[in-house]
């Protein structure tokens, strides 16, 4: 499984100005450096501001127009001043008005690169800062969506964002998904609530051939982990005639990608019985259901279990949650990531294939791809790497935030 | 166009021990770190090597015994006592005989993976150090096969190199190409040779959709890039309906598979006349010729002279040669990168897409891609940045090395 958050703070709560009473203003200090923000970067970092009075007593969400030092105008922005980021970027012109047409052509464009991509409009329609929604998060399932208010701004704003939504995709079902990480640390609600229309159960979802179930008001996160797409399909690519074992498997993500592309069989491993019954579903509804099977229990005591069976695999993956979700947890989570690889090697059939996947942020590709060779060497075998991928274009990053990707997925080839 | 050469050392000559002379033994230093090589390492640095006068003597390519400081045996392994790297790994069985055998096994194993990968013959076959075979590269095309033999033992081993690869592939057809840049700096010769069999003109090669065609004794490097296989494909996945610029084309590598991606119109771009003949047959050959134009000329001079015509490109893609080959080169590679995306960002339609490459060592992705959104943004554009890609895997690396990824490609979409 995979995180796809990634709006660090959160205000508790937002109270924006009513339409039409001029925005406040918030400026830089004056050794701040305006040059980032004119150059696209999309935070003001605590330290840059003047925090007076005035600003301390903004709601978070608050919209205000941002200046330098000088007092030139540099960009419309939302403030939050309890958090480190205490402002973000809305939009590069400071008179700018966020209102429903400002919303639409936010989602507008962010469709238009979606559509280009996909076969059908199943895809992470919004990524937040990225497509330009600061902590927005929308997924889009056919004829619903999924939305992530991670911020204030959309909290407060959240009727006019399910409007222009509405109105760009034509979607019927508009979900919001208050369940984020982010969210109940910064203390907002963790409700899960139907805004339109109504839902009947779990939506298919086809994707790399195969078919998952996506319970959009029970589920992890907005319900299908649409970033690890081209990883899945990079599993599957490796997966005919192969014995599949598909440890954090979610609802089958990466086991239903490799029956799709031909696999012999998949065990599916997970600690939610629920995500494994929709898994099972999917393999039902795919026609494979005699090539799958699920089993349910803590992921480390599984691998270690199915050692002491004798079992064997010509392709492993695991996909297990963010081990390292911040810098004080990194240490801790790389030494989880070395312990997944460690016992996973050794269930991979000689010249097999092994697929492990990190969702952390803290910890970078290079100290990922370090645990996992570690903990391939400590596990008795060799590798060569194959491929390294990251999330879909459907999570697209702003250049200056790169350097943070969560999603890394690294497939080796085993000794034989 | 693309740096595949990952051989940093070469020797001037080779001259090995004949069959059945007892192999010397090479030592390392007391304090030097035997771990490394026991965890998979492939080097061993001059100064971890005891080099005496038998070791100074030994020819370079030479195979030897390496021993740790306590002389326990670690690994078979070719010495080059002229190298900064002076040694590299055979085989981690220090008893281990590399004859027809031993090379027929590492080529079938790597044929193994590759057949995985692909639906026909056509990919890098053998990726040196991560293939088990240091310093050789083979790339196959159908019944055809190109060795760049890039160090001394693949040299005066290339009898029994070819016998192997004819053996375990069925080719007909063995071209020994000498011309790759390490081989040229190290003193080898240049020539490019026909081993086994005749060739009557440039080899067709399907990817992708596309039709490209390889000149096997008179191209670039092995006559086509694979490694950006999965980066054309990315592309194409854009293309649909867009008028396409493809610069440092060689040929036809964005250009064709944006055409099979359903591209309206493509523009290649490179220095070579006979690399844009053979792109314009490929177009011909997939029956997309009237869609497809070349301009011949300096790389700069051309995205300025299209920028001073007013053209506009849907989707540009630029892969130049290695700007930084070496630590020295790296700033000013970096510059040149920067150069290059400043230049074609204004040539990209709103919303538009910009593809830039880099197949430098020296510039890791955070500097390349630093380099790539300064460009743009001095270009006068803003982008979110849609996908990273690397070489196929067909190019895998050893975990060890993967720092030093030569190949990286970014994708970006720009400001509408």
């Amino acid at each position: 499984m995979t995180d796809p958050d990634h709006a660090p703070d959160l205000p508790p709560h937002a109270d924006p100005a009513p339409e039409g009473t001029p925005l406040p203003v918030v400026r830089l200090r004056p050794k701040a450096e305006a040059r980032a923000i004119r150059h696209g970067f999309p935070w003001v970092y605590a330290d840059e501001l003047v925090i007076d009075r005035r600003t301390r007593a903004l709601a978070p969400g608050s919209f205000a127009r941002l200046e330098d030092a000088e007092r030139r105008p540099l960009a419309l922005v939302t403030v939050n001043p309890a958090s480190r980021i205490v402002a973000r970027v809305m939009d590069r012109d400071p008179e700018a008005v966020i209102d429903r047409d400002w919303l639409a052509a936010k989602i507008a464009r962010a469709e238009a690169l979606r559509a280009r991509l996909y076969p059908g409009p199943f895809y992470r329609l919004v990524h937040a800062e990225a497509d330009g929604l600061p902590g927005v998060v929308i997924d889009r399932f056919g004829d619903a969506a999924v939305i992530q208010p991670n911020a204030a701004w959309a909290e407060t704003h959240l009727a006019a964002l399910a409007e222009a939504l509405v109105a760009v995709t034509g979607v019927s079902v508009v979900v919001k998904n208050g369940a984020g990480r982010a969210r109940s640390l910064e203390g907002l609600s963790e409700e899960v609530t139907l805004l339109r229309g109504a839902l009947s159960g779990p939506v298919p979802v086809e994707m790399n051939g195969a078919t998952y179930l996506a319970d959009l008001t029970g589920g992890q996160k907005t319900g299908l982990f649409y970033d690890q797409r081209p990883n899945h399909a990079f599993a599957a690519g490796l997966a005919r005639d192969a014995r599949v074992l598909d440890v954090f498997s979610h609802v089958g993500g990466f086991a239903l990608a490799a029956l799709a592309g031909g696999a012999v069989s998949a065990l599916a491993v997970d600690g939610s019985a629920p995500a494994l019954e929709l898994a099972a579903e999917g393999a039902a509804r795919m026609g494979v259901a005699d090539r799958f099977e699920t089993r349910r229990g803590d992921a480390f005591a599984t691998l270690e279990a199915l050692a002491a069976e004798g079992a064997c695999f010509d392709l492993v993956i695991c996909d297990p949650p963010a081990f390292a979700p911040n810098r004080g947890a990194l240490d801790a989570g790389l030494r989880a990531y070395e312990r997944v690889a460690r016992l996973a090697a050794p269930l991979v059939a000689p010249g097999g294939y092994l697929g492990l996947c990190s969702c952390s942020h803290a910890a970078d590709l290079t100290a990922f791809r370090n645990a996992s060779a570690r903990g391939i060497g400590r596990g008795g075998r060799r590798a060569q790497l194959l491929h390294t991928g990251f999330a879909g274009p459907d999570h697209p990053m702003l250049p200056q935030l790169a350097e943070t990707a969560y999603l890394k997925a690294l497939f080796f080839r085993l000794d034989g």
